[in-house]
């Protein structure tokens, strides 16, 4: 069965966001309004094959808290769906 | 009416991705097997307030192609949730 999941880090609550704090001054200062916060993250895409879903999701949390993130730092929410 | 925004934006095909493919190598070193395929991107969480979703999807198609991206090399996806 082929997968594709998509794994989202985020800094924690509390971590510094140096571009995220960037991005929303510059959207201030292009004259936007209404952007109240900016928070920066990463996204990866990952294509895989497993025996079932469960399998997937277990080896795509491994991969997310040993490679992809930093525990420490940041957060991740991962999602999978089955392709054809 | 409050939203929160999250735009997520790739490489377009056919753009290098190094490092999609040094994550992808990494997986292969580290012993995992059936993954196929690395890409790795950005998300951006804005939120903001706008007086409908018409107008905050508006806004942030215009931010994403103005500031989030680069339309050259790089597409993006856009998401909108009204918060209370």
């Amino acid at each position: 069965m082929n997968f594709v999941a998509e794994v989202k880090v985020w800094l924690k609550a509390g971590i510094a966001d140096p571009e995220g704090l960037t991005i929303n001054e510059a959207i201030s200062q292009l004259g936007y309004q209404g952007v109240s916060g900016v928070s920066s993250g990463k996204v990866f895409r990952l294509e895989m094959v497993a025996d079932s879903e469960e399998v997937a999701e277990e080896r795509v949390s491994e991969l997310a808290t040993t490679l992809l993130s930093n525990p420490v730092l940041e957060d991740y929410s991962a999602s999978i769906n089955e392709v054809s």
